[in-house]
């Protein structure tokens, strides 16, 4: 059996699940799921349809972008996956759509407020907006660069990747993640979710105040803390 | 046979129901069945994906949230049930959601006001939002005190549970009931559709009236009142 | 064979698509079929889930709203259809539902107003909405004036029941009506769809000016008149 | 077999793809397919519903709107197709909707500003909105003009049609064209997805910047430029 498998067979199925969860038109997306010990991710190729879509053909790379098997060209977004595995040693997964309300939000430049305990079980701040990137960052390795604006936007804001595990780049469209792919796209329909509601909340009332922070703890640790009683054990 | 066949079986059909209408994401939800002569309740295990929902899962407790029955760990909100069905006799189920549009009302933290014959065949008031809780109320027992912010939103308003079957929980999301748990998924669906035509309605119309007394009365009383003629007798 | 069976099973037909067109949740909308030889129409029981309905179960009444034939209590607004057919004698058919954009619009009281040639294609003028009904029609009998209201909306514009095949009820909900139950079906899902692409429109540029003249009658006649090329023959 | 076959064919499953995409209720919509070899087009019948189309009933027409196979009347929007197929020599495949967002935006007689990256995947202007056509237009051969008002916005703005692959016509509804009828679809898809993005945008920001020169060109030129990068060879 081929060595990268399960990755391959992990990627292809997350990325089957993106038009069925309605985050994704046509190719506008990819998935991707690493192998921490070979130091690998496999990654949807560029431009193939859905409905074409194998698990073989899953293009297989190192953390440097390197092609390591796979006879199609990787997604064109392959560089800023490679650059979050290579400096988030903890995830395993990472989801990128063009999901309609995300997207949106990503376009007006600004963070998602966090209004609700659906939030809030999820993450305990907005779910923050990388800013717009330089003409420099933009003309250079553009990809490659993208992913050095995540790192940034979450470092500068004292943000942990394991804490939070999503995030809009401002004029472009969401990135999501998590210790697998089936969290990572989990995490892109939830956002998706966050998303739509934080729109029809601010169209309701527009000088919506932000959940208080109690709330905030709350709900964030009954699902996430030491003490967390949400789900099976 | 499980002497809790029935009310697990209800539970379990009741639970699969939401996303089939569309009103709950993953396991964002949960549904309960509650057999007034034996005193206890089944509910859904807390995180377990739809998909792999069985009858045989659901979890029975007293209303004094004990566990009676089941292996699993009862949803996250099974407090919030116990509450409602032991101060509210006459009711037989009870359903959560985060429906999008109705949760989006919670977060505004606003009561969904009564615009047309759609709400009035179903409730002859605003549809009530219970108050953001105190940070006593949250960092205590949370579960447990938000039953009791529903029991006092309705008390409060000198509203009976009989007539007024859905609330708003501030910054959360709705809960409804009903005498069996089928009245109380039926709500939900109501209440969500409810939620978008008032948002569109003050899109439309930021100052729209309310619905004036004599159209509440009558569209009320035809389906409910001792002189209904909807429905078959 | 049933005199009655070819207009239960054109009712039938015509009732169970207003679920599979988006139009209705559970049981809120119906339609009837007339039978104008023999005076008589079908229409859908009162509160019936669609999913068991069947075509023996829909009632006969005349238009005097005098049931001629059938077990079940017919739907709620039967009243208003009698009107409708014995006042109208070139329809052939009626749909009541509470779709969600049209039903939005009614509760803001205004007309849907005609910004594009899709509602040109359909009619010359915006939707008209006809006006809250005052107290004394409401105590009254309510479904009987419902019709009422809505052959006065039309008359007192000068308009025919032949050209304006739809309506708002202000407060209340859409109906719309046509030679045949199947026209009237297709109304109700063209008038949902131009409520939805008016509300647009406004939400995109509040003070856009109606369709002009020209196009209006240009889009109308090349469906309608008596030089139309639109469809076959 | 069929001389014409191939675009027929083409042209039957174009149209077939469009309820299936969500663009067009019941037969608001047609889809052409041109052999430019033998300087003909086959396009939808009017007024046929999807269900009951076939691919021998499409109609083939010359470039100048002559008939040349087919027992059935074309589509009303048969002229403007040909007046586009003669005047513009490089595309293969025309699709008019009446999608629901793109359609809005028709109405308010604006174009669609580029907010994102999803839009400057697939073009590097605003969605160019033709202006209202004058009364003398209208009045005359409509539809015929109708094709020469899209042709005049594209080359009054000294935009080429094989760049600009979409255009909303002012108070009626958007055109797409491409190389193929196969990519004309897939453009009508597209740009109701842009629509509804720069509705929700402009929802959420109304003063929402338009999307900087260097992001425009970058992601554009990775789709389309020699160097592009996307996609397969």
């Amino acid at each position: 059996m081929n060595r990268y498998h399960d990755i391959k067979s992990a990627a292809y199925e997350a990325n089957m699940q993106l038009p069925e969860l309605g985050l994704v038109l046509f190719t506008f997306g990819n998935a991707s799921a690493a192998d921490r010990e070979q130091g690998v991710f496999a990654i949807k190729p560029s431009g193939v349809p859905y409905a074409k879509l194998r698990p073989e053909d899953m293009v297989v790379l190192d953390f440097d972008n390197n092609i390591i098997e796979g006879k199609l060209r990787p997604s064109s977004d392959t560089k800023t996956h490679a650059v979050l595995y290579k400096h988030w040693p903890a995830i395993g997964g990472i989801v990128h759509t063009h999901s309609t309300y995300a997207t949106a939000w990503a376009q007006t430049q600004q963070d998602i407020p966090i209004f609700g305990t659906t939030h809030a079980d999820h993450l305990t701040v907005d779910v923050p907006c990388a800013p717009v990137m330089s003409d420099e960052m933009i003309r250079g390795d553009y990809e490659h660069q993208t992913g050095f604006q995540i790192l940034h936007a979450l470092s500068d804001r004292g943000l942990s990747p394991q804490e939070i595990e999503m995030i809009l780049v401002a004029n472009h469209a969401p990135f999501t993640w998590g210790k697998t792919v089936e969290k990572a796209v989990y995490n892109s329909a939830v956002l998706e979710e966050l998303a739509k509601m934080a729109y029809l909340t601010l169209q309701i009332r527009p000088d919506c105040p932000r959940l208080k922070e109690s709330l905030v703890r709350k709900h964030y640790d009954r699902k996430h803390s030491a003490d967390a009683y949400y789900g099976q054990q």
